[in-house]
Formats: C-alpha cells, sequence, structure tokens
C-alpha cells in the first residue's frame, strides 16, 4: 500500500534495525525529555507546597532540591548497573523478576506502566496549559490542542525510533541550552554581587507566612519535589536501542540526563534563594511559574526570555515522548513472559512495538479526554509508581549482587541497599502525604492491573499446556473421514464439491434440505444428472439424506444432523464441505444468502475437534479461467496415471 | 430464543399456513384500509383545489366524485377479473408481464412499489398530522409519533398476517359505521328537508371567488380527486392470503372495499353540497377537514362528533399497513423471477415475507426523517405510480382475453379496455397537473429502480448460467490433492493437523515462516517430534518450506507462497489446512493473532477456484473430551483394519 509508505515509511527489514537504533545525543532526548523536564515542574511543585510559610519557604527550597538530588543520584548509581548487568535492556521489572520473583516483577512492571500513562497526559496537558495561559485565546481548544500533541507523538513514535529521536533533538538541546546559560548567568552574578544581585525585574513579594514550617509540610515539599525523578528508568529498558555497544552508549545516555538535570535542579534551587524568588498560588491572576520569574530576574523580559520560555513548553509537551519510548518496551517484556497479550511483542512496519504505542495513545487519550485536557488532579498520583519500580528494583539489584557473589560486591550491596531504603522510605512519603488528593486510586489501580495481568498469563498457561506434546507426535496411517456435503441445487458447483468430496473419503453423506423455496425437484435432478455418473466411475453411492424443514430453516437443520452424525460416530472425523460463490465485488453478496458464511462460523465456533470444515469456494466471473484450468487436469489425468 | 418467540410469536410451520389465512371481515382491513382511508382525504384534495372559484365550487365537488367513481368502478370489475384469471395472486406485474412482456410488468412493479412506499409516509404522517392539529402540544414530537406508528406496523406485521388483520379490524369498522351513520342522518335529513338542510353547526363561509372554473381547474382538481383510488391493487397480490377457496374470498372482499368507498365518496360528495361546505386553506388559522365540517354540521359537535373524528385519525395512520400487506408480496413475486434478492421470497418465522416488511420499514422511515414527519410534498407524487400500473394491468387484461379466446370474451375485452383508456387517460392528467409540483422525480425514479432490478437480473442468469450444468455431472477418478500446511510450531494442533493433511494426500508441504518472533526453533522441533513418527509410520516425507519474513510478515509470505505453488501446478487441486484455535469466549481472542481467520478471508476471497481451504479448529478447553475421543479413534482403528 503506498499510502501507508508515504504516511508512515517504507516498511524495515528486521535486519536493519542496527540502523534505527539511536546515540548518545538522541538518546538524551528520546528517552530523557521526561527526566530533564521535570527541572520545569519539579522545583515549583515543592516551592508550592511551601507558599504558606511565606519567606521561609526559600530557606528550604535548597534543602529539599539537594535532598532530591541525593535520592537521584543513589537511583542514577543503581541503574547504571543494572545497565552493565542486564545487556539487553532490563527495567524494574526484569531486575525484580529475576532476583525476587515473577510476582515483585510484575508489581513494578504495573506501578511503571500506570506512571508512564500518567506522565503522557500530565506531560502533555502541562505543556497545553502553560500555551494556554500565554495566549487566552487558545483556552476554548485546550482538549483539542492536548489531542493534538498526543497524535503527533504518536506518529512520530509510529515513524520510527530514529526519527522521533532526532525530531526532538533540537527543542531538548535548546532548552537545556537556554536553561543552563540563565542558571550560569544567574550564579556568575550572584557570586559577583556578594549573593545579592540585583534582578532585572523584581519577583513578586513574597507572601505573607500564615503557618510555621512543620516536619509534615517538610515532607510534603519533599515528596512534591520528587516527581522530579520519574523517567530515570526509561534508559535501562532501552539498552537495545542503542547504537553498538549499546551497554557504554546506554551509560553514557543516563550519566548525560541524570548530571544535566541535578545541575538544573541545584541551580534552579541556587537562583531561586538568592533572587528571594517564592512561588505564586497557581491559578490566581498573578500566577507566574518559578522558571519564568528566574529568567526574567536574571536576564530580564527580552527576547531570550521569550525563547527561553518557548524552550520550556516546547519540553513540557514532549516530555510525554519518553513514555513512548519505554511503555511499548516494558509491554513487549512483560508480553513476552506471557502476562500480556503476545501480540505487544511483535514490531511494526518500522521496527516499533506499534502495538504497545497504540495503547499508550487510547489510554492516555482517554485520560486527557476524561479530565478535558487539564489534568492537574492527576499530578499527585504521578511518581507513586515511579517509586514503587525503583524500590523493587533497587531491593532486586541487592539480591542480584548476593547472588552473584563477586569480589568488591559489598559497595554495590551497600549503595543498593541505601537506595532501597531511600526510595523506599520516598514512596512511603509520597503516599502518604499524598494519600488524600488521590494516591488511594494508584493504589486500588495497581492490585486490578497486576489481577488482569495474572489472569491473562493463566489461560496462556493452560493452552500452553493444552497444546504441548507430551512426545513425539503420533501419526497413525491416515483415517477415512466422513464426508458430509450440504447440496441445495445440481449444479457446476455441486459438481466440484462433490469431487472433492470423493478425493476426501469414500464415504459420502449428501444433505439436502427441503423447504418451501427450494427452487428444484433435488432428487429428479440427482437421479438424472448425478446418479449415472456416480455409476460410471465405479464410485460408491452417497448416502442421501433428505431433511424437512417444517419452519424454512436450512442451515439448523444441516447443522443438527451433523451433531447427530458426530455423536453417532464417536471414532470419525467428520469433514463438512461448504460450497460457496464467491462474488467479485462485495455488494453482490446481498443477492445471495450468507448460509455459507453462517455455517462455517458456527461449525468452528460450536463444534467438536472432530469437525473438519472444507470451503469450496466458486468464483465467480472466473468461468473461462476456471473452465481451462479443469479441462487441463482432466486431460492430463491419464497420462499421469499412466506413468 | 425465548425472547424472539415472545416478541414476535413462535415459529410458524409452513404447515400452518392455512390457519394463517384472512377472511373477509379482517380482509377488507388487511387490504382495504389504504383504499377506505380515500374517503377522508380524497374529496378533501380535490375541493380544496376548487378553493378559488368559491362557491362555484359546490357545483363541481359531486362531478367529480362520480368521475373518480366511475373509473373505480372500471378498475374494479378489471381487478376482479384479475383475480379469478390469477387465482395465485397476481397484480400488475404479473398480469402485466404475462400478456405485455417482462418489461412492462417490471415496470408496473416499479411504479407500485414506490406507491406503495409513498403510502406508508403520507399516510402516517398525514394522520400524525391531524392528531398533531387536534393536540399542538404533540407538536415537537411529530416525527417521533411518525415513527413510532410505523414501528408499531412493522411489528404487527411482522407477527404475522393474521394478527394484523384482527388488530386492525375493530378501527377499520369503527370509521365505516361512524362515517356511513353520519352521512344516513346527513341524506336523511337533506331529503326530508327539501335539499336544505338546516346544519346543526354551520360551516365556515364560503371563500371569495376569485378564478373562473375553467377545464384545467376541473382536470386539476380530478387528478387530486384520484388520489382515492390507491390501494386498490392490493387484494388481487394477496389471493393466497384468504381463506379457502380463496378466490370467492378476495373477490368479495375487493367488492367490499369498493363498494364502501364508492358509497362514502358519494354520500361525502352530496352532503357537502346540500350543507353547502366548502374546503378551507390547509395551514391556515381557520383551517378544518371536511369531514370534520361535514361531521359537525350533520351531528353536531358532541361525543360522536370526537368518536367519528377519532376512527377517521385511527384510519389514517393505519392506512399504512396496506403497504405492509401487499408491497412485501409485489417484491416476492418479482424476486421470484430474479429482478431482486432472492431472500424477499423467503418467508420468516411467522410466514410473512420479513425482508419486505423491512425494507419499506426502512425506505418509509427514511422518508419520514427526511421530511422530518411533514410529507405534503410528498402528496403530488402519490397516484402517478398506482395509475401507471393500473393501465398496464388493464392493457394486460385486453392481452389475456385476446390470447384466451373464450366466447363471450368481447364484454371482457371492452370492459378492460375502456379501463386502460380511463386509467392511462387519468396518468396523463395526474403527470400534466402535478408535473411543477414533484410528479417530475416520480418519472425520474421509476426508470432508475426499473434499471437497477434489470441489473439484478442480468447477475443472476450470469450466475445462473455459469452453474448451469451442460449435461450430466462429471466424476473422474479422486484426484490427489496437494496439501499445504503451514505451521509455526509443533504441537497437539499441528500434531491434528498433520493428521488430516496425510488423510487429504501424500504430497503434504509445511510452510513455516522463520522471523523475529518465531517462539521456537521449529526445524529442530520437527526432527525431534515429527520425522521419526514419519519415518514409524511409513508416510512420505513432508516437502518442508522455511519462509524467510524480513518485514515480520508472516500471512503474505505464505500466501504469495500459495500463488506460486497453484501457478507451477496448473493442474491439480490444492487444499489449504488452516489450523486454528477456538477460544471458549470471544474476549480471549484479543490473546491472540489473527492469522487463521485472515488467511482464510483471503483465500476465500483471492485464491483460484482449485484452492480448497480446510479449516482445522481446536477448541480450547476441550481438552479431556478431545483426549478421549481421539484415543478412541486410535484405539480402534487397528480392529477396523482387520475386518
Amino acid at each position: 500500500m503506498r499510502w501507508l509508505d508515504l504516511v508512515l515509511g517504507r516498511p524495515l527489514a528486521s535486519s536493519e534495525d542496527k540502523e534505527e537504533r539511536v546515540g548518545v545525543i538522541p538518546g538524551v532526548s528520546v528517552f530523557g525529555l521526561d527526566a530533564l523536564s521535570s527541572a520545569a515542574y519539579g522545583p515549583e511543585a515543592a516551592l508550592t507546597v511551601l507558599i504558606p510559610v511565606g519567606t521561609a519557604g526559600l530557606l528550604f527550597g535548597l534543602p529539599i532540591t539537594i535532598a532530591v538530588s541525593v535520592i537521584l543520584a543513589i537511583v542514577y548509581l543503581s541503574y547504571r548497573q543494572t545497565i552493565a548487568a542486564y545487556p539487553n535492556g532490563a527495567g524494574s521489572y526484569t531486575v525484580a523478576k529475576e532476583n525476587l520473583g515473577s510476582r515483585a516483577g510484575l508489581l513494578a512492571a504495573v506501578a511503571l506502566m500506570i506512571d508512564y500513562t500518567l506522565n503522557v497526559a500530565v506531560g502533555i496537558s502541562a505543556g497545553v496549559g502553560a500555551i494556554v495561559s500565554a495566549a487566552p485565546g487558545l483556552q476554548p481548544y485546550t482538549l483539542l490542542l492536548c489531542l493534538a500533541i498526543l497524535a503527533a507523538l504518536a506518529y512520530m513514535n509510529l515513524r520510527g525510533l530514529r526519527e522521533a529521536g532526532l525530531a526532538f533533538v533540537p527543542p531538548t538541546y535548546l532548552f537545556v541550552g537556554c536553561l543552563g546559560l540563565v542558571i550560569l548567568i544567574g550564579v556568575f552574578r550572584t557570586l559577583t554581587s556578594g549573593g545579592h544581585p540585583q534582578a532585572a525585574v523584581a519577583p513578586p513579594p513574597a507572601p505573607q507566612a500564615h503557618e510555621q514550617i512543620t516536619l509534615w509540610l517538610f515532607l510534603k515539599a519533599f515528596a512534591a519535589g520528587c516527581t522530579a525523578m520519574t523517567g530515570v528508568e526509561a534508559v535501562s529498558n532501552g539498552v537495545q536501542a542503542f547504537k553498538e555497544p549499546p551497554v557504554p552508549s546506554a551509560r553514557k545516555t543516563l550519566t548525560f540526563i541524570v548530571g544535566i538535570l541535578i545541575l538544573l535542579l541545584i541551580g534552579v534551587a541556587f537562583l531561586v534563594r538568592s533572587y528571594g524568588i517564592t512561588a505564586t498560588e497557581p491559578g490566581s491572576p498573578q500566577y507566574q511559574s518559578i522558571l519564568s520569574m528566574m529568567t526574567q530576574a536574571v536576564v530580564g523580559r527580552g527576547i531570550f526570555y521569550y525563547i527561553t520560555m518557548v524552550a520550556v513548553l516546547l519540553v513540557l509537551c514532549l516530555s510525554a515522548n519518553t513514555s513512548f519510548a519505554d511503555f511499548p518496551r516494558v509491554c513487549r517484556t512483560i508480553a513476552q513472559d506471557g502476562y500480556l497479550p503476545y501480540s505487544f511483542t511483535v514490531r511494526g512496519r518500522r521496527l516499533v512495538f506499534t502495538e504497545g504505542i497504540l495503547v499508550l495513545t487510547v489510554l492516555s487519550g482517554a485520560l486527557l479526554i476524561c479530565f478535558n485536557g487539564v489534568t492537574d488532579k492527576l499530578i499527585p498520583l504521578f511518581a507513586v509508581g515511579a517509586f514503587l519500580a525503583f524500590t523493587l528494583s533497587q531491593a532486586g539489584m541487592v539480591m542480584h549482587w548476593l547472588k552473584l557473589k563477586q569480589p568488591g560486591m559489598t559497595s554495590s550491596v551497600a549503595m543498593n541497599a541505601i537506595g532501597a531504603i531511600a526510595t523506599g522510605i520516598t514512596f512511603l512519603i509520597v503516599i502518604v502525604t499524598k494519600f488524600h488528593e488521590g494516591a488511594w486510586v494508584v493504589l486500588l489501580v495497581i492490585p486490578g492491573l497486576y489481577l488482569f495481568m495474572l489472569t491473562i498469563h493463566r489461560h496462556y498457561t493452560q493452552i500452553a499446556e493444552e497444546l504441548a506434546l507430551s512426545g513425539p507426535v503420533d501419526l497413525p496411517q491416515p483415517l477415512p473421514m466422513i464426508a458430509v456435503l450440504p447440496l441445495m441445487n445440481v449444479n457446476s458447483l455441486a459438481e466440484r464439491a462433490l469431487r472433492i468430496a470423493y478425493s476426501l473419503s469414500d464415504e459420502v453423506k449428501v444433505v439436502h434440505v427441503q423447504c418451501e423455496n427450494s427452487p428444484s425437484d433435488f432428487p429428479r435432478e440427482w437421479d438424472e444428472n448425478v446418479r449415472p455418473a456416480i455409476t460410471e466411475a465405479k464410485l460408491a453411492e452417497p448416502e442421501m439424506i433428505i431433511l424437512e424443514s417444517p419452519y424454512r430453516h436450512v442451515v439448523a437443520p444441516t447443522l443438527s444432523y451433523i451433531w447427530r452424525l458426530e455423536k453417532d460416530n464417536p471414532d470419525r472425523s467428520i469433514a463438512v464441505l461448504i460450497p460457496q460463490l464467491i462474488e467479485s465485488h462485495w455488494y453482490y453478496s446481498f443477492l445471495h444468502n450468507q448460509r455459507a458464511a453462517i455455517m462455517r462460523t458456527v461449525l468452528l465456533m460450536k463444534g467438536l475437534n472432530r469437525i473438519v470444515i472444507v470451503n469450496v469456494p466458486w468464483h465467480i466471473e472466473k468461468r473461462e479461467k476456471v473452465r481451462q484450468a479443469t479441462k487441463q487436469i482432466w486431460d492430463k489425468l491419464p497420462a499421469r496415471l499412466d506413468n
């Protein structure tokens, strides 16, 4: 199909896999957008929690960011090791499965899948939210914009990993470059001004404090800041998507992503403090994002400010791309183990896991539609899944080292154990602080999805058991079947079907249903046109079954005859021949009854395994062709029999 | 299915046909509602045309009605003879076909079908219009009411002829009784008062005359009055629906219908004149129907007036029923000759022609929806079809008598010739006077439908030719086929398919597509589990075809192999075995690829006639059953071979 080639690109051969792989630079934008975009909303989320404490919030911003960065570093080191230990690509699912058992692995996978789906909806919605607040005229088109971006992301990813990566490289590096420059300038000015730089555009005054800082508030701010950490998992699942040698490339990419992210996070936190920027109430008319206030304070409201803001918006919108790169891979891995439909493992024309991409698009599109394009309410649910997966993955790595018993493993064990404990505690903090805001929903969905996957797995196992051979196959001499041939008329199609029936079996049973609409005198035609030929060919006379049909049904009496025959012959296979006219155009099919199709479907669905269905098609408007072909067959036959 | 029994009634056996037939009394309401309801709108239509001539209209009402009645009487006499001449039921179609050729017959049939479809829409819409003008609160629900009545009519007719007849008897006779009583009283009062009775409620004053009576206006009024004549055809098509002996019953019914109709028409015209009633402008606030003014004038606005009006409304709504009784029969007759899909000839569970009823419901429902329940614009189109059919039918009867050459046929010939000329002229008058109002649409639709039916007929003829045997069937010795067996794995399903392949042919070709997702090492498994069994059973080794699939397709390479095989063996039949897992529940099918279904469909549609498709189903969750069954087969086999 040419148009599919145009839209999705030409099909790629499996052997072209290597050329579709990505290097470090596009790798950062394929697998890192989710993590990097965190710099735009992580600090914001933490500082928003601190609004009630007023200027005191300025004191806690940096410590919280450092705490988040430490956890991030631990997670990074752990995944670095995972990449080396599983060079075929393995995220929390594989690590947890191999070291803690398949149930733990499945739990991690479910958590990650939920996290990725939420990430798509929340990322796109956040980006569109920012666009809409910049251009309020677009407000009525919020949902439409969200869905358009979703469609664009799905499309790019269906075109292939490399194309998606290359397309997203410019915005990624524009974002990193702009924000990095702002931070550099800001830090330089702070240092040269003795810690109190003059803001180019002064941030709004700090809000009045009407609460004391408490441990609860601090933990809430920390939990909010932890949303910055989602998406770090992606690289380890996608090792196989990197250019040769994949492991060093993947590790380098992960290092880049996390390194840049930590620098950005700490840079932002530092400048926020030195310029005295406090968060503004979201949804209030004075609302302005932290990054916007910071950039204004450092470089003023010039052209550079606008470029930076555009880059931030782009990266927020595209952060969903990480989910598109990783979700299908997670699904693939799970499907290979039989916990999801097997079709998730099939690579489409562009060597991507098409079904995973489509499912992610549908799920996140449904979320966007349900929440009308504004997914603020989903943000608290975010990060629950990620931290559950982190914890299971770290714990798995601890077991991995313990099992491996390599020299010098103590430090690895220690590091992963610290990681497991740290992310585990963070998971609990996130759950507890966000429970009322909706994290409980995730705690309900996780077991639901988990059980669903177990059901699929049980079904696959059952089928595999049913189909398994207990040893070599058993091939006795071919068994004569009973051939059942339902006929309404004696015509060329019937002739052909009869020939095939005789080549299947000597025991042919012709079934004819007699009802008021029977157009012809079947028994007479049979006697005239068929019986002499059978005698002449010295074939066994078929048994003729004439069925009465008081209620004018044709299929039903034929089927009940077949069921009876099957019951009466428990030791035989039965071949039911179904002669069928095939029209050259679909609309002609209205001119014929659909008995053949109905009979085939019912026999397939309801028949026992001993019933075999033989379709005998007759293509209309191929008469001459067929004539010639059959003539050739019968002309050559004697010659062949002689040889 | 119990619920279908509940809704539509238990299925009726073909032998119960006799009990479903109707006598004269219900016959009048089954086949006569269309004609009888004409008394309500025929005079109205004629008098409305005469509004511009003011009181002069009073002079012309009666002559026009008498002219219409004369034509009606001629048509009646003609159909009476048709009933006797064609005791199996025959309308214009059969009469014209048998005597004027099949083209003329088809033209009559097309005209009638259009007329019947319009009748349903116009009848229901007129009834609902009257209801709505009585209860203006229902105005917004006009279309809904129309569709509800349509659905009720369709439902009653699907339940069977007898049930529909019995249900519609009370309103029919209520209408005839009430209107007859009003006319009797009115005529009595007119005669006793010397021709100038005192009106109980005086009719509104006659409109100002602002036109002279012209021949054109007179003809228009006559053409409008002729709408009263549609539906007379119905009885002659439905002779077989009457109780034994059908011909006298049908003739008696027709006599009843036409007799009552003529009495009502002339009675109304007489009273309209003696009470000085003129039509009111439709759509004006003063609008009141002729029947309403007449009933008021005769009996006053009491309870009897309201009963009469309700009866009129009911009969208008139900007049569509005649179409439901006759349209399916016309379709059946045409379909039997191959001009409509053959399924129109099949009688459903209640011995009615289900498909005709459904098609009529859909077509007239579409008309109602297109015109939003107000079909005034369709009224001019009405009667065009009916008069074309009448003319053809009368002309056909003339030929019939001439061919028959019975003694005393002169009077018959003369009468039918007069009828043909009279209805032919009426047809021309209707066409000419109503051309601008929309009759041209009918003149376009008739040839369109006509060509459509010819196309269907040509297609059926072509197929019949293709399928016709040129003589006795040709049955050479069974031909060894090539059995092609596509396999992905070696499992129990493959084992079963292989057994069947060997019972079909010694020449088995196993096709395996190798692509990245192939879960198993097929050639190795084959060597281990299958090859020894083949050797042991002394069977011919199957040819193993391993196909590479760089683009990860499975169906496409298999199919192209089959096409190649077919081309390379122009003298062989090829049996393609398709092993298929059948799940116990449809939703499980998401867990499997649909390759078997796709392959079967493509082979059926695109394969040549030499390809036969053999479905080898494997029903999941029937393992134990199957085990036992196969065990029995193979256990008993040696014993059988010994005998």
